[in-house]
């Protein structure tokens, strides 16, 4: 069973993946160049995962058979273990030391039967599809109490994480809220005390006014480079309307969700040359009430610097590309 | 200039770097492959970095020409600029946003003036020469009130964001004390508060007489992986007696520290196949009192695996490897 580890001195929590074990000739664990033939997310190749979760089927084919356009099994090497007698807390920490068990689930999203089937290069409907397989995820899993927070993410290129290359997400529900959300609410939980308005919101509308950071807008959604944008070409994509939990999202908001994230992927690797990269999802955590001050968005980050000893040692970080450079370049790129 | 920003939302810094100012096709810039005859950081070729800030020179010879052995010079490509009208707050922030005149210093530590000596293979003493050089420049640099912190690091390997191969760290002053500091201090506060112990000398006192996870020791300094470890074969480096200031080590103390520190790297380099690596030196700011509760220490990581989507949206940490499995195989490592 992996672990969770909490620093003693500062509020940081560490997943220990002993089902990983690896030893020093482990690493590094390059991305394997795999055709269609041998890939584990290929249609044909159901066999090779674990038995599906979910998938989306127009006809009336069986599960872990070809038919499916979107998929959803079990990560194989799971960083965190969904075992049905898991307590989350082991009981009393060891001294200075305080440890969980290492619950949570941990799933891969195929966004497409076809080896070579990039997101942003698949119709509308069909990543509508996706992003309405995330929304059913949330759904189900929020019915475990054990679950505090979803995460769904994804790396793309071997220098950004990925081991695979077939497109595809991955979700992890945690037992516990990730500390980068919780900064996240209780800076907007700030704003709000104090203005009695969503901080994202009053963002958003900051933003669209100055337009310099805008990289593309819909009616229902908007593309921006962040002010304190950490790396260069940061973006964020946010719902224009007040949404503080994903999994609420309206149906008849996917089609528009999609076609922005679609085109602002696009943008970028056409911009920069087909970076890798990496984006997630963030949105309310599963209990506490939230709505009023928290705003749910995507980040995506193209790995184009190094994070070394200076980014490592302070958590801030170089970036060379000023956002308004950036958004300017995205948002005259043709594409 | 470069700016120093803050994100709206939560409490974090980035800086903004615009004198390097990359635009798509800037990125990426690997390392550079050059012998020692076009090398900048060898001896001979002290003509190539800017005027020397500070040297070791056991001989008469002149600043900026041969017969150093350890050299200080400012970085070509600063992240920050030290700017003798710089104030470091612009004043007011514009609506939602807050921002700051990049000022700073960005230096380079130049270890030895040959190009393929690795500070592990040098004598002792003149690690400890090293070592005495970074204590300079925190004197030196602690007379300029603008300045809040002293980052020392060290970047080696092109995955671990060295631009040159030539052995060398940096250190970086900054106008603001870094969030990853401050958590620390936080945290090690809160201890002494209940305690009125320091958590880092109860921390290093438990480790010695557990004993699974110390990679090695001396009479002054302690090698060890940390129980919480975010990567794989993490190791901090502390000294055994309380001492909150890098800069207010004795004298006495660096041979012991440069002989344990090389002993680190090389257990390091050894069982894993001399990985590219990161690190750095935390050490109390400059102004306030954290004497009694905070430890100066160094953390030492090998770039081993990528930090991904997972680790960019909680800031929480997978770890394929047990802290206790590292540190008996980096204890029983033969060098």
């Amino acid at each position: 069973m992996p672990e969770l580890r909490k620093d003693p001195i500062v509020n940081r929590w560490v997943i220990i993946s002993t089902e990983r074990g690896k030893r020093p000739h482990d690493f590094p664990s390059p991305q394997k160049r795999v055709n269609s033939q041998s890939c584990p997310f290929c249609t044909g190749n159901e066999g090779l995962t674990p038995p599906e979760i979910q998938s989306v089927r127009r006809d009336s084919s069986s599960p872990d058979t070809p038919g499916w356009s979107v998929r959803v099994v079990p990560n194989k090497y799971p960083a965190l273990l969904n075992s049905d007698d898991a307590v989350t807390r082991s009981g009393a920490g060891d001294g200075l030391f305080d440890s969980m068990t290492g619950f949570g689930t941990h799933e891969v999203i195929i966004e497409s039967p076809e080896h070579d089937k990039e997101f942003e290069f698949l119709p509308n409907p069909h990543v509508a599809d996706c992003l309405q397989v995330f929304q059913e995820r949330f759904l189900e899993l929020k019915k475990d109490d054990r679950f505090k927070y979803i995460l769904i993410f994804k790396n793309h290129g071997e220098s950004a994480g990925a081991s695979i290359e077939h497109s595809h997400c991955q979700l992890i529900g945690l037992p516990i809220v990730p500390e980068l959300v919780n900064e996240e609410l209780a800076g907007s939980l700030r704003h709000y005390e104090k203005n009695e308005r969503c901080i994202y919101c009053d963002l958003i509308k900051l933003e669209l006014s100055d337009g310099r950071r805008i990289v593309t807008q819909n009616e229902e959604f908007v593309a921006l480079c962040p002010y304190a944008s950490a790396f260069p070409f940061e973006m964020w994509i946010l719902p224009v309307n007040h949404n503080a939990r994903f999994e609420n999202t309206d149906e008849d908001e996917f089609p528009h969700l999609a076609s922005l994230f679609k085109e602002t992927i696009l943008r970028m690797k056409t911009a920069l040359g087909t970076p890798p990269y990496n984006f997630y999802l963030h949105t309310s955590p599963i209990h506490g009430n939230h709505n009023d001050h928290y705003h749910w968005h995507i980040e995506i980050m193209p790995k184009l610097t190094k994070v070394a000893g200076f980014e490592q040692g302070t958590g801030f970080f170089i970036n060379p590309t000023l956002p308004e450079e950036a958004a300017e370049i995205l948002r005259n790129t043709k594409i």
